[in-house]
Parts: structure tokens; sequence; C-alpha cells
């Protein structure tokens, strides 16, 4: 249970139902997530939210499904379970499989782990000392 | 400074030789990292970190670059030094330039904002209904 | 389903007994939280960290409103649903809105999303250099 | 050292150019901070992240003091040096004292410990059963 | 319900097979738990996860015993439910008791809390000027 | 730099002078530490604090050695540069070595990484099916 009510669509007024009616028609849902309807509260914050929303995943350099990757990552680091729904959702519509989605979250593992070793030792970076180009990132 | 002292390159014998010689040559690099040299008072550890890498970071149904994104994202989520400047110089070699490393930051922003209001004010997921395909991520 | 039992107030004696009828006469209230209980198979954590939530919680320098504010902040920011319920009931009970809640819960959005780009971007701080006083904070 | 270039003031056109205009209008800045300039790499997000500041530190509902506050007890959790610089400041603008500030950080310290404990025992939320009104929190 | 289902033990083949086998051997287990099940849709992850779990819980230099403690007090900072069943019923398993259980979480409790402090205030540490050898840690 | 100025020994009086004292006599040291010395500015604070390290570090059923193990797997898991070196300094006077201390952050980075992947993709804990009793831990 949410800890606020969600702001009904039949009961949305001025920037409220503009958003509402922008988050409906961008992916032809017919009905507003949850998530959108609890912040709904504070249409001031609900705008701020939506539009920072669009900017950010638009495809400007990178692309969409890179960036849905990268939900998922930030996602499960943090815990989220409202967001990896969604964002694994989302994935799922663009055809990702179980395979590639654990092949996702492998990284993911191997990186909140090293994470902790690199900062809880106090390791000092250096650039690599190399002959060649990229290949395997090592650490 | 790190907290333990690198164990030397002309000092490693047995498994560490063994492991230092694959990260030497796995990239064409004159001088083990840090990271590596690190942890390798700990020989079976490195071991099985160094294998888990090369598994983990290998292009199976994601490619390498989408890789050192997700490395960058939770790296940043966890505020690491260490792997910040690794991962994002990998993304540099790669040909990464300034516009699209904020780009990338913008979505890993945007995700840690919306986890913690998901989870704060403890959203619902309900799948999305609606009449068509993925769009715009609604939250 | 917690991962030790609650001690029961029936069973409580000594130490435990003594920091259970503080906790019920601090707040009229006729049963002690879950929380003192699951803790206090440990009797000299459950008085330390009852006399700690009393000093840290009296109304000094800051109101006890704010420190409630804070608590969310901190139990959204951690994904604590124990913390979260316990602490908006809390403001509940002070008169908080719905509107105010989310408005509390979008501050707390913006800087975990800004926190996580100016530590990726490893962003140096310089103190603001102005001709005037206090604005709208710029980051 | 950051990770990209600020975007130098005087480089600064279009949509990059009015944001900084208006940074430094609304404070009486004589410089952008090094966040905005950071991020003006992508001028679509730079411009969203700013209105979302704007919306979300705004005087609606919450005071601008308790808005900092919550500011820097979110990044004193995450470890954001540059965010707590900046927060900390924008306090002692504000009159804030070391004895406050300490104050505030109990606050965060409280409620990360018991966090940490409330979830990792999994303990049940159950609504205090009371016979008054609000009292210290019972955790 | 999971993200992806588990690979079941009957479908498994090849190198998931070897491992879901070496799994069962390891503990007497009859079913091969759900976290190896979820991630064996990644061949290549799951014989280095497992590999790297043996390593690492290893008894070298540590005993298991305090390796299950640290692997509780990492699960109760990071909230992971799964991690937190699964490493309390093997310290039950070997007898831990409700109160040592809990004097464990009082001190996974202090240093989140103190954690945040020292990082939120950034105080600069300075090895401790004694006249003698080890003592109560002064934070 | 601190954000706050450490409260000097030789101004300490009242509560803060009584608490400075005890920390110096239980250690034999000839200086409070900064971390106590930063949060002097709340003398309720300090106390408290205080009280809930003896209370927590004490040995009742773990011991010593196996708090200060936690106390790094904690401070490593949430990067605090300051709370890091405090105990592996206090590990390193109990004569704990590079190889230890490795050894105990490989668990660390283990369960940093699965705890990620547990969470992430939400696998459902059941307890172990077996035939015997603990072995090595299965996720």
């Amino acid at each position: 249970m949410p800890l606020v009510p969600y702001v009904p669509e039949e009961e949305a007024t001025g920037e409220v139902r503009a958003v509402y009616d922008e988050i409906l028609a961008s992916r032809g849902l017919t009905r507003v997530p949850n998530f959108w309807r609890a912040i709904a509260h504070d249409p001031a914050y609900l705008r701020a939210e939506w539009e920072k929303l669009k900017a950010v995943m638009a495809e400007r350099l990178l692309d969409r499904r890179t960036k849905e990757i990268i939900a998922v990552a930030v996602s499960a680091t943090n815990n989220c379970d409202y967001c990896l729904h969604s964002h694994t959702d989302n994935l799922r519509a663009m055809g990702m499989t179980d395979a590639e989605l654990v092949e996702l979250l492998a990284v993911v593992d191997f990186f909140n782990g090293s994470n902790a070793v690199a900062s809880g030792l106090k390791v000092d970076y250096e650039p690599p000392v190399s002959e060649g180009g990229p290949g395997p990132a090592a650490g």
C-alpha cells in the first residue's frame, strides 16, 4: 500500500490533467502509471519530473535500449522494486530475453562487488600503462 | 594511500604470477593495475575475481561498450572513484565523448532520484495498460 | 516475518522491562513497537539505542517535526519500509498532508539524483562567487 | 579533477547560455557553479535539471531551510562531497551554527543505523497502539 | 515473483548441469537454491559466480562463521531480503542464537550511523595518539 | 577539511569534558580522535553516541575482533574513509595481516555483488532442502 493515495485520473485538473494527458498520449496508455499518480499531489514536481524524464530518456547520443539498461542497473543497485519491474517490462517489450537480462545483472553484480573492494582498500587509480588499445577492463 | 601495499610484479609467484601474466597479456599492458595488485594478497580470490571479470565482460549477448556503460552507472551510484576513473577511461578509449558521458549520467541521475521516491512512497507497480508498444518509460 | 522473535512484554525483566516501561510511558502507548521488541534480545544495546533516540530526537536547536522529516528523507534513501511507515505515521499525527509529504520526497528525489552525478563526474566544489545572499541552491 | 571539462561561460550559446543566465541572475552569482558547467555538455538535461531544482526547492508547503536540511541529510547518507559542501554553505548563509549542523547529523546517524537494523532483522511494522498523540518516535 | 523463471534442474545440461551437481553435492542438498537457478540463464556467469563463492567462503585465514557474519552485515546494510534469510539460516545451522544475531546487528547499526556522520561532516582521520595498545574503538 | 571545527580539548567543559576524559582513559590515548571532537558541538548526542559505542563494542557474545571486522565490512560497503582507516588500524593493532584484510574484503565483495543480483532479479528465498548440515553457502 502506498503512503499517499493515488490522485485519480477523473479528479485531475490543471497542470496535473495536462501531464496525465501527455503521459497517456506518449505511450498509447489507457491508464496513468501509479508513480505519476502518487507524485501528482505536488503538481510542480510532477511537471518537472515528467519533463526531466522526457529529456533524459530521449534518444540523442545514446539509444533508448541502452538507457533502459542503465535504469535497470541503477534500480538493482538501489533495490527498487517498482523501478525494476517497470524497466524490465520496458526491456521485455523491446525483446530482451532472460539470458540477456541475467547477463546484464552479472555486470551489475561484478561492479557492486569490486566497487566495495576498490573503495574499501582505498586503491589508487592510475591510468593503464599499455602498448595497445582497449581490451578487457582490468578492474 | 591504499590500506594494503600492492603486491609488486617482480615478487609475484605461483597463482599470482599466472594471473598477472594473463592481465598483462589480455590488454597489452606493461603494468598490472593497482586493483589487482591490491587483492593479490589473497591469491584464490585474485584468481576467482579475474575469472569472473573475464566471464562477465566477455561479449555474449550484450556488447562490450554497453557493459562499460553499466560499470559507470553502478560506480556512480556507489560513488567509487577508482571504478569511475577506470571505466570512463575504457569508454574514452572506445571513443565516448563528453556529451555522451553526461547523457549517460543524466539517466543515472533520473533513476537514483526516482528510485528513492518510488520506494519512499511505497508505490505499487502495475504493468502498463496500453493500446500499443513501448514508448517513453512512464516511471 | 522477523528474523528473531519479538521479546514479549510479559516476559520482560530487568533492563528490558525498564526500557519497555519508558517507551510505553513516553508516548502513552499500550504496546511496545516491534523494533524495540526485536532488539531486546540484547539488553545493553536496547538501552543504548533508546537513550540515543531520546537524545537525538529531543528538541534542542531543531524542532521535532524537522527531525521527523530528516528521518523520512534518510529512510527513503535507504529504502527502509519499517522506518518509512513509522515516521510518516509520526508526521501524519503532526498534521502533515499528502501534498507536504510528496513535496518532501521531491527534494529527496532531486538530491539522490544530483548526488550521483556530482560524485559520478567528480565535480569539484568551489564556494559560490556572488554579489548577494542566499538564493535558490545552484546544485 | 572532473571527468569532463566544465563548459566555459564565455563559450556558452543557445540553451546553455539561457540556463547559465538564469542561474547567475537567480542568486546574484558572478560565476556558474561547477555542477551546472559539468552537465552543460547535455543541454536538454541541463535545462530539465535546472527546472526541476527550481520546482523542487521553491517554497510551497515546506520552507527553504527545511529543504536545505533534507539536502544535507540525503547527501550525508550518500557521502557526496560536492553536495555536502554546497548545501552546508547554503545553510551557513541562512545562519545555521555548528551546533545545529551536528544536531542535524545526529538524526541522520540515528536513522542510517536503525534503518539497517529494522531491515536487517526484517521487523514488521504495526501502527502504534496508544492512548494519546505524538511523542518521541519509538523507532 | 522473480523477474526471470528459474532454470529447472531437469532441464539443466552442460555447464549448468555441472554447476548444479557441484552445488547439490557440496551441501548434501536435494534442490538447487533459487539464486543459482535464476542466474543459470547465463552459464558462464553461473560458473564464475560459483567458483568465486567457493574461493571466497573457503576457510583460509578467516573461519567460516566470521564469513557468514560478514555476509549478514553487508546484506543488512544493503537491505537484501534473500541474502539475509540465506545467511542467517546458515548461522542458525551453526548454532547462532537470537541474542548473538541482535548483537551482530547492533554493530551494523552503529557503523551505518557513524559512517554517515564521519562522511557527512568530512571528519579527517588521524591515527590514534596513545600510550598503549588497542582498546574500545573510538570512532 | 571538516565541515565544523573540532571542539578543542582545552575548551571542553561539562558533559563534553566528561566524555573526553572517558575516551582518553579507555584506550590510554593522549588525544581525543577527531570524530568525537566533531560531534562534541552537540553534547547530548556525544554522550549518547559514546555510550552506544561502549555498549555495542563490548564483548558479550561476539568477540571484539569480530566486531571490528563487521565495522570494516559496513564501512567498505558505505565507502567511509574515516571509518575504514580507524577500524583497519584497530585490526592491525590486533595483529591482522594484509592477507587477512584482503580475505575479509573478498567476502564483502561477493555479497555486495550477489545482493544486487538477488534483489535485482527479485529471487524468492526458500530454506535449503538438504539431507545434511551446514556447508558452503549456496547463495
